[in-house]
């Protein structure tokens, strides 16, 4: 859009009236860290400033705070369960105007299809939905989904609407050996994002040099600082399962917060829809002690910034209108969201063509879940709150499997998209008493996954799937419950409310199992082999850090 | 380049040797606002890394800090009166490694042309320069300088080496009042820098929206909250007559630092070389009371991000080996400075190949300075350190100008490209008891501009600087001294060293005649039709704020 004309300018100098005037509210500014009162004027979707302005409407915001809209740097939106314009629907409620987003799980699935699936999707969506594209398909070469995808195929991409750079860098092996490949990958953009679990000293360093320029994946506050001094941008993330706010935030100071954004990466739609989304880590934020000026910045003007995003992220003259009405700084709730001068109000969903997926697998027999060995296993245990896992080793006997004393259960992986054998380990951590659930949602290469307290009811779990061509099944007491997923197998067309109430459904369902909160989640990030440390693929049960597959049992 | 290379990873991995290292310094981080102890390694012109490493060259910097190279915000290279490879080799001994410059000096006198020549000399310098294109060639409707350019001849130049964007949009009514030639301009570029002088409310709010992105025109603080609060850049100006650090500087806190830059604008070899350049702007700043770590953010990671260098501006992984050595954190002695990891030693001039300039003037009559009449007259009025001046008035007797005891003497302005009457002015404040100086640069047009305590020896210094076709001149008791800007008669070929040996005698001689400080940078400015208030041309006096030309005398 050409913003240079007279109209425009005419009305900035308040020679004539805007088309909207927010009226004495606080208005918070993220050049400076601070508040100024006065009227925002708006006109074409673009804020013409802050002075005393009439308007063709007039919003009296008296005792509010207006904040810029709030931005997301880092997010998977497949992760949701909502294909794209839903997803839009439901957090642009919560004040989110912008997202950028890696398209990675779908790109896994079904390649440039998926990719340009989503990329249309854009279209449909209320928000500004930017993607990067996703860099690391297969994530491994140790992962067998539907699809790889090299620099050529990104290229062709690359100048797309709505595309912005190259997505996480999940090959840190290969980026420290210099391999071409990868070379040829990082060539095709100027932004990169990385994702480096754990790399710290001399091999950061090289990590950096390659060219990757921000991180989402710091646990611990020394990784995230050393990653924050070596000049990456810092994104702090809080997903369903994976919340880093309370341990970093502290990092978060007036000298830092233009290096740090929140990312939420993976996040179910009941979580979204009832906790919130970049709202939801403003009031986490501010709980764990920061000031709420600083965690609005890393809202809205970081990731602006880092993404190159000049247009937006200020209340400031040209910029997109796109700002939230917020109550206090302490509850963040959303009073009224404008996207580009828009308000943003409830509104009916509208229908989707969704291409048909192919799912190969064929139903395993329950005799192919079945340990004939005693001895010292390999166990997956789960880290609350995180996506690591830990390398876990107990002494099983065949019978005593499952162990629910000692929380040890059956895990099970189909290839989705060839009909072969399944393979088999051992968790801790679910904590089911009964039942099974399934998905076939299993970051990155999206392989059918389940895990159950009985070898029948994983088998009908994954039976469910395989017939539902995707879904996420939760079966108790031999009766099957499903959220379909009928987009690529990740995703559901149905509208947001929908598929919030057969989530909280199946989590109503596997909280009568005794599950944690969220197994699906980390049920997910089982086989996702590019975060330490053990997995499980559809090859077989891997060491992230030796980078190998390994027996269940160790001899 | 390409940095992906087995090669180089292998070394920020220390597992090959680095060029140079580093050792036993305290490493500048602009990201944190922190200092950090450890090796600094770099190769092939690039940082590897902080940490333990070993190399092929090693430097003990026990006691020493290390910063990133220093950089200017805004420049006008000609201002020093130094060809830019001159310029970069004074610089560069003073930690200068980046310079954005504007080439509107030379622009206005030669067009294409001398732009041309300024890249053409960019290839020949030892620091990097980095263009802005004239935006206000010439710089009002009111200036008969050697050119003009409209975007079509900007857009030529616009994907050069070394052009960044576009230059400081000194049309401020034309941008306010929507002009399409504006228009035109503002679109060949997302990088474009502002001068807004006296700026404030709904029309700074018109001219931010129309694409402006940064500010050097500042004097007062709470103009400076303001634009920084509209999310303008500030650069804070020190150059030989605008000196704002003291009165802006404070303005800099961890909140804002991010958005502050240094820009010298305007500054003669000989300060360079006595006072420095950006590092004289760290001590001025640090003497002020900015902590010295705000004050090295402003001149290293701030300007890169402006400008959207992220190659520069921080010693971190894979950014250039731009560093300097310093001693303390309060002189800020420039002991060794290293530019793309080379170290900048004193090396001998090279020569340069200058096209001749056309040079139209004939010398004027001494008769042509004549006043006849008595009344109430316009008296430009100098600002110490400012380039702002006054609009004053004074009774006046034809018989007694120059009045030296009132310090009202005669300023002259002869066209250097056409032949034309030469115009007469009164000008107060440069407090000269004898004498004349004269000069081929005056701000933007660049035609002759002299000031004197008696005709014959302004029209003696005005036909020097036409014999020599251009130069700076001080004639005193019937003497003339000469500096010869044989470059387009606004810089000098000689070596810096000889230009600053002969600014000093300008200025000795100066100081004889009773002088202020640096007249010859204040006589520049007279003519400067862009920043209030009253001014002379070619054409006569004019008042900037209603844009009008007026007669000498009040009627």
């Amino acid at each position: 859009m050409d913003i240079f004309s007279k109209d425009l300018l005419d009305a900035a100098r308040g020679f004539t009236p805007a088309d909207a005037v927010f009226k004495n509210a606080r208005i918070f500014n993220p050049f400076i860290l601070d508040w100024e009162d006065g009227d925002l004027a708006l006109k074409n979707g673009l804020i013409l400033g802050i002075g005393t302005y009439n308007g063709k409407t007039e919003y009296n915001c008296s005792g509010s705070y207006i904040i810029p809209g709030l931005i997301d740097a880092h997010v998977h939106i497949e992760s949701s369960l909502l294909i794209p314009r839903e997803y839009a629907r439901l957090v642009a409620l919560h004040g989110t105007t912008t997202v950028i987003a890696d398209p990675h799980e779908i790109a896994n699935v079904a390649g440039l299809q998926g990719i340009d699936f989503m990329l249309a999707e854009r279209s449909a969506s209320s928000i500004d939905i930017r993607y990067l594209l996703p860099s690391c398909v297969p994530a491994t070469p140790e992962d067998t989904g539907g699809a790889t995808l090299d620099a050529g195929e990104l290229r062709q991409l690359i100048g797309s609407d709505g595309v912005l750079g190259l997505g996480e860098m999940m090959n840190v092996p290969g980026v420290l050996a210099g391999d071409p490949a990868v070379g040829e990958k990082l060539r095709i953009s100027a932004i990169r994002d990385g994702h480096a679990p754990l790399l710290r000293g001399k091999d950061l360093n090289a990590y950096i040099f390659a060219g990757m320029q921000s991180d989402h994946e710091c646990i611990c506050r020394e990784e995230a600082e050393e990653k924050l001094r070596r000049g990456m941008y810092l994104f702090i993330r809080e997903g369903s399962t994976e919340q880093n706010i309370a341990g970093l935030i502290l990092l978060v100071t007036q000298k830092t917060v233009s290096r740090c954004c929140f990312a939420s990466d993976d996040c179910h739609a009941d979580l979204l829809f009832e906790k919130g989304h970049i709202d939801r880590c403003l009031r986490k934020a501010v709980k764990c002690g920061l000031e709420p000026e600083l965690a609005l910045r890393m809202a809205t003007l970081s990731p602006a910034e880092r993404f190159g995003l000049s247009d937006r992220g200020a209340l400031t003259p040209g910029r997109r209108a796109d700002l939230c009405i917020i109550d206090d700084l302490q509850h963040f709730n959303i009073k009224k969201v404008f996207v580009t001068g828009n308000e943003v109000t409830p509104c009916l969903p509208t229908t989707c063509s969704n291409p048909p997926v192919q799912f190969r697998s064929r139903v395993p027999s329950a005799d192919a879940f079945r340990i004939t060995e005693d001895g010292k296993a390999r166990v997956i245990g789960l880290v609350p709150s995180q996506i690591m896992t830990d390398s876990l080793c107990y002494p099983v006997k065949a019978r005593e499997i499952p162990d629910l004393n000692r929380d040890i259960l059956k895990v099970v992986v189909c290839n989705r998209y060839r009909n072969r054998k399944c393979t088999l380990g051992l968790v801790h951590g679910f904590s089911l008493k009964q039942g099974a659930i399934a998905s076939s949602i299993s970051h990155d290469a999206h392989n059918i996954i389940a895990v159950g307290t009985r070898d029948e009811e994983i088998q009908c779990a994954i039976e469910e799937v395989i017939t539902l061509r995707g879904a996420m099944v939760a079966v108790l007491e031999g009766k099957p419950a499903v959220l379909p997923l009928d987009s690529y197998g990740l995703m559901s067309t149905l509208p947001y409310p929908e598929v919030v109430r057969r989530l909280k459904d199946l989590h109503a369902i596997t909280k009568r199992m005794g599950s944690i909160d969220d197994p699906f989640m980390y049920l997910s990030f089982l086989a996702l082999t590019v975060v330490p440390s053990l997995r499980i693929t559809d090859r077989g049960i891997f060491d992230v850090r030796k980078s190998v597959y390994l027996p269940l049992f160790i001899r």
